[in-house]
């Protein structure tokens, strides 16, 4: 029998989450949802299988060689969903006529990526992605960018910031040095400046985008303006003066910043950061990254940016739109490292200790008592001994649990243990939902 | 240009959740974690993807023949998960010595079956499954139950019920009969007496087991034992009373019907009966099945039972349990039928139009401001005239609206539409949010 078992493991690249790693990924994950729906975002989801030929479309990328892609049964070439923009482009496409536009999207989601696992990465992890459809208003990215000030917020960030640009702005800053016709390839080098450092860009500014010293100096110059936002921006429109798609940028910008103040934005928690280019060919407006200031090697852990046409892959309706997308391992790690995370979350409210099989009768109609007044109750199913069971609750992370045995159940009282500090009080089972009330609360 | 599109489709049985559609479904799957949460079940998740070999153990059964099965680019025979319950095996054996024991799990997530998708099925579904593992008392199997009653009591359910049996009692029933050597064949051919009828049963019992004319008699005669759950209860007992087996199920029925009078659950609730079998071979114990008093046709909502030994697969340790799968599909459609479902889910509390985009800051300022009281809002981004507003979030199923114009602003009020009623009331600004909380909680 023993030789015949199958040894229990997972995928090279994946992972289990246990109670303990699932319970903050659940939490973050409903609050992101719960910070969504406040500003109207409505959820969808979409198969995690699709076409081959409708995930990768034009393909040629990364992607293709990272798509987890086989037949089925009935002969299709297929792949699983390795981001969840692309099923978003097809579902606006393909159900164009039902959704009303602007339309305000969430999609919390598993994507797979056959990925180079050495780095830590996984080959399953969540997005969580929110996006507005259908709108060129300024006001779209505005609300974009507060949607992801709320959430950090909620979840405990003292010091956060995101760092906003307008590829407007870039795109006439390159204009003005004399570089346009290069755009894509001197923005991918900027995107690697934090990497490898000015030098390093500016050798590949020069091979692949041909720019000369001056015009190498002039765009690092930009983007490495410091200074107030108002500073910043007031050094940008003076190098992009003379292009109308920088001033544009600029004053699209300037929109964001005054939105953000009018919500009551700290001013430390966004920042004009000309350097941002979010090297992804759609963007074409505002475009953003969140850096935790206690973290900032961790790198942005909500990026996102405002695109003109997101679905062309599939439609000739022109979807312009503007979204973000949270990277949920990223972030949690970065919460456990900042102690963010409830050390011991607890699996209910209270335990409660099976003092006496013959007396389940009364544990179950205290429990279901205690569940309908809210509070959660795990009773032990087996009159084990008092220790054993109260060993079990605190490995599993109970703080409190309420011991009811025969005396007590006679006199209509109960001990109610604090298993952290290790304390005990006598308490009425009458009124006993206030007590437990007041005591969760504080 | 265009012929280089691609049409946007999805996979023969597979399907997009729009809004309207993924609203419920998000609802109903946080109301059962809500709900199992209560009686301390923690969640988990594992991988989308597994080892063949272990997904399908020993294999031989429908499930090879449905399984989506490739070679990933490591030549790793893979696929993707059918069900819940093999990688809640495969994590508790895996796992072991880090979990606590009993070790209550819950576990939503999607699985995947390349079944025939005629007749309404598809290949992706949602299942939400909880499980108690590691303990043989009754008190874990009515605690099953009691979940299930809770949960469809909070789903707006008035009329269900959840149908009671106990596989020793049908095992004692058959060693009495003399049929306990053909156990397997003549539950496999009892799970299909609704659907066939009494005589087609006795056909396939005769064939499969080799029962007599007397033998099926007896058995059909059992099962067709109706009455209260008392009447039911001492039926059985006589039947079993020469065998240990069938006193012992009889005994452990009662305890569950007795827990669920303590947790005050009506008596039409629950329902004895002795017809339920639950083909799967895995169970051992009380096994049950939630049939909608109104719907009996689509047959059980949330079904599970009891097992001894639930990962014999994968290790030594024996494992016993209770546990259910909620049929997040079939329980939709049902709700739908039954208008248990919101008809027009609002995207959010309050829609409220942009007038003036010069004013952006002040509307900003405002939804901020309500969001904040706990109102979500969602701003138009467009200062589009007001009847196109609002008749797109008319179209999106808004139900109210605030509308700010330049005198409005100027005097401090708005006007608040009642979108479905078409009725329409100045409000002032000040204090709106506890206008809006009388109004939203009415």
């Amino acid at each position: 029998m023993a030789s015949e078992r199958i040894t229990p493991r997972t995928l090279k690249g994946f992972r289990d989450y246990l109670p303990e790693a699932m319970i903050p990924r659940e939490r973050l994950i409903e609050s992101a949802k719960a910070v969504y729906r406040s500003f109207g975002f409505r959820p969808i989801d979409t198969p995690a299988m699709e076409y081959t030929e409708v995930l990768l479309g034009k393909g040629g990328g990364e992607t293709d060689k990272q798509l987890y892609r086989f037949e089925d049964k009935g002969g299709r070439d297929v792949g699983l969903r390795f981001d969840l923009t692309v099923p978003l482009s097809r579902i606006v496409a393909q159900h164009a006529g039902q959704l009303e536009r602007p339309y305000k999207r969430y999609h919390p989601g598993p994507v797979w990526r056959g990925e180079n696992t050495q780095r830590g990465r996984y080959r399953e992890f969540v997005q969580c992605d929110f996006d507005t459809i259908g709108t060129e208003s300024v006001l779209a990215d505005t609300e974009t960018v507060l949607v992801i000030h709320e959430l950090f917020r909620k979840l405990g960030f003292e010091r956060f910031s995101i760092h906003l640009n307008h590829r407007k702005l870039l795109a006439g800053a390159l204009e003005s040095i004399g570089l346009s016709e290069h755009a894509a390839d001197v923005l991918r080098a900027l995107d690697k400046r934090a990497k490898i450092g000015d030098e390093a860009v500016a050798k590949e500014m020069a091979e692949t985008a041909g720019a000369t010293d001056a015009q190498s100096r002039a765009i690092l110059e930009l983007v490495s303006v410091q200074g107030s936002n108002d500073e910043v921006l007031a050094a940008a429109r003076e190098r992009v003066a003379d292009s109308e798609r920088g001033r544009e940028g600029a004053e699209l910008l300037a929109q964001v910043l005054s939105g953000m103040r009018a919500a009551g934005v700290a001013e430390e928690c966004v920042v004009l950061d000309l350097s941002i280019a979010r090297g992804l060919d759609y963007y074409t407006g505002t475009v953003f990254e969140t850096v935790l200031d206690d973290l900032p090697g961790i790198g942005s852990v909500c990026s996102g940016g405002r695109y003109d046409d997101l679905a062309s892959t599939y439609t000739k309706l022109r979807l312009p739109g503007v979204g973000a997308s949270l990277g949920v391992d990223r972030l949690l790690a970065a919460m456990e490292e900042l102690e963010l995370l409830e050390a011991r979350p607890s699996p209910a409210d209270l335990f409660l200790p099976l003092f006496d099989a013959q007396r389940s009768a009364d544990y179950l109609a205290l429990a279901t008592r205690l569940r309908r007044a809210g509070i959660s109750v795990e009773l032990y199913p087996d009159a084990k001994k008092l220790g054993a069971q109260l060993k079990h609750a605190d490995r599993c992370g109970h703080r409190l649990a309420l011991v009811v045995g025969e005396s007590e159940w006679a006199a209509g009282t109960g001990q109610l243990k604090d298993l952290v500090a290790g304390t005990s009080e006598e308490v009425t089972l009458d009124g006993l939902e206030a007590t437990l009330h007041a005591r969760l609360s504080s």
